[in-house]
C-alpha cells in the first residue's frame, strides 16, 4: 500500500463535431492534480483546494471528485479507510474541456493507487461518472472515458457505459482555444431543441460511421469529411458570437476538421502532423489577441495515457 | 468487346438496425439476371423482361435497369452504341430486399462489361443509383451500394455517393424471411416521422459506431449489442403485424440481432457461425408456415463478390 500519492488527469474534447454524446478524446495539456493520502481520520474528507478561486465545495457530497471517489471507495468496502483528498484544478471551468470530468477520473485513479485496489480503470468509470454527475447533472461519459482511460473513445451507451477504445492514428494532433468566456454546460444543454430532423439524423449518422471507420483505416481524408456536425453546432454557436469567424478562418489551414470543444466555448481542430498542428495554433492565438480576449492555446497529440501517476 | 454478357446481382439487406439509409450488406441468393447484347440499332433497347408479372415497364426512362444502363452509356460516351437489354427478374419486389437495387447494378456492371468501360465499379455507382432513383423516388446507395460492389457498405453521404466498404467478418451469416405480402417503398418511408428525439439519435448514433467498430475488431458480441433501432424499427413494424413475435422467437436463438430488411416486409438476422444462422433458417421457416404465409427463408455469408459475370 502506498501513504502518498499523485495523479494527473488531462483536459479532453468531447462530441469531435459528429458524435455528441458519445465520442471523447484526451489532450495531453492542461489537467488537473490529485492528491491522495493515508490520514488517521476515518472516512474521505478533502482537505485542500487549489486553482478554483474558492468556488469548489470541500463537501463530499456536493464535489465532482470527492463524491466519485467516495463512490470508488464504498464500491470496494473501504469507505472507512481514511484517506485526504487534494485536488488542484490547473484548467478553467466552464470551459468545455472538461474540467469537472478531469478532476473526477484524476480521484478515482487516486483512490484506486492508494489504496492498492487492483482493479482496471473501466472498473473505475462508473464511479468517475456518478461524480461527474454532480457537476452538470447528466450521466455520460465522454469526458470522463477520456479523461481517465485516454486516447479516443466512442459511447456506444451512456447508461451501461458501454465503452469502446478507438484506434488513435500516429499523425493526430489536437489543437484547442480556450477564450476566458465561461459558458455553462448545463446552459448550452438547454438551448439544444429536444427534436432532430430524420435527415440531419442520417447524415450526422453517416459521419459518425464514417469517422469511426477513418480511425480504423487511419485514413485522415476520411476523417475530415466526417467532421461535420448538422446539429449541434449550429444550435450552440449562437453562444459564441466569433464562432463563424474562427471556424472559416480555420479551415484555410487544411486542417481536418474543427467544431465546439464540448458545450464550449473553446473551438478545437485536428490536423494531421505537427507542422499543420502549429499553424492551426498560431491561427487560434492571432484570432484571440486580435479580438482582446484572454486566452489559452494548447496543442498536442492525443493524450493514450488518461489519469497516471506524477 | 464482348458482343454478349451475363451478370448477377444480388438482393440486400439495407439499415442493418443501426443504420437507417447509411448500412447495407449483399446476400448470396436470390439476386436478377441481367443479359446484355450488341444489336444493330443504335441505342439501348430493353428486349425482354421474365419473371415480373408483367408489372415493369419497357420504357428505358421508367424501368430502373433501362435508366441506370442508359445513364452509365451517356456518361462515357456511347449512347448510340447498340445494345439490347434482357432482365431476369429472379426476386420479389416490395420486399425489403433491395429488387430494384438489383436490377439497377446488374444493369450498369453488364453494361461496362459489354462495352468494355474499363471502369472500376465505383465509377458506375452514380449511374446505378440515378436507376433506383426511378424506382423509390430517393437517390440513396445503401441497396445499390452493396448489391454493386458487394459486402457491408457504409454510405457516409448519400449526395455525393462518398462510401465505405466495411471489413466482413469471416463467421458472419445472414438470414431473410421474405414473407409474401407486399409493403411499398414509399408507403414504409412516408409512415417515418420527419423528426426524432435527440435522445433516441445520440442512442442510435452511438450503436452505428460501436457497430462499425465491432465489424473492425471482428467483434461478434459488440456487433450484437449495437444491434437496435430505436428509431425506425418501432415506425415500420406497425405495417408487420407479427413483427414482434417473431423478433422474440429469433432472440432466442442466439442470432446477433434482427430487424426489419430495409422497409420490410422480410425480416433479416445475423449470426455467428453456421449452426446457429441455420436455426434461425429453420425458425423463420417454420414460423411462417405456422402462419399459412407463403415465404422465402435466404441463408448464406456475406455476399462479398456483388454484381459480376455469370
Amino acid at each position: 500500500m502506498n501513504d502518498f500519492v499523485k495523479v494527473f488527469a488531462p483536459a479532453s474534447v468531447a462530441n469531435l463535431a459528429c458524435g455528441f454524446d458519445i465520442l471523447g478524446l484526451a489532450i495531453e495539456h492542461p489537467g488537473d492534480e490529485i492528491i491522495a493520502r493515508k490520514s488517521n481520520h476515518s472516512g474521505l474528507r478533502i482537505s485542500k483546494i487549489t486553482g478554483d478561486n474558492g468556488l469548489l465545495p470541500l463537501d463530499i457530497e456536493k464535489n465532482t471528485a470527492g463524491y466519485a471517489a467516495k463512490q470508488l471507495m464504498i464500491t470496494h468496502g473501504c469507505q472507512n479507510v481514511g484517506v485526504e483528498l487534494e485536488i488542484h484544478k490547473k484548467m478553467p471551468f466552464g470551459s468545455g474541456l472538461g474540467s469537472s470530468a478531469a478532476s473526477a477520473a484524476g480521484a478515482v485513479f487516486a483512490i484506486s493507487e492508494l489504496l492498492s485496489l487492483e482493479i482496471s480503470k473501466r472498473e473505475m468509470l462508473a464511479s468517475a461518472v456518478l461524480g461527474e454527475q454532480r457537476a452538470d447533472g447528466a450521466y455520460h461519459a465522454d469526458n470522463v472515458a477520456p479523461a481517465l482511460l485516454g486516447g479516443i473513445v466512442l459511447i456506444r451507451d451512456n447508461t451501461t457505459l458501454d465503452i469502446i477504445e478507438l484506434p488513435v492514428p500516429e499523425q493526430l494532433y489536437v489543437s484547442v482555444a480556450h477564450p476566458e468566456i465561461e459558458i455553462l454546460t448545463k446552459e448550452a444543454r438547454n438551448i439544444l431543441s429536444s427534436v432532430v430532423l430524420l435527415n440531419q439524423h442520417v447524415k450526422q449518422n453517416g459521419n459518425l460511421g464514417a469517422f469511426v471507420a477513418g480511425l480504423y483505416k487511419n485514413d485522415y481524408e476520411l476523417i475530415s469529411r466526417s467532421m461535420n456536425d448538422h446539429i449541434i453546432e449550429p444550435q450552440r454557436k449562437k453562444l459564441i458570437p466569433w464562432f463563424d469567424d474562427l471556424k472559416s478562418t480555420l479551415i484555410k489551414t487544411e486542417c481536418l476538421g474543427t467544431s465546439i470543444s464540448g458545450s464550449g466555448p473553446s473551438i478545437f481542430a485536428l490536423s494531421k502532423g505537427a507542422a499543420k498542428a502549429e499553424k492551426v495554433h498560431q491561427i487560434m492565438e492571432s484570432f484571440f489577441q486580435n479580438l482582446v480576449i484572454e486566452h489559452q492555446v494548447y496543442t498536442s497529440k492525443i493524450n493514450c495515457k488518461g489519469a497516471h501517476r506524477i
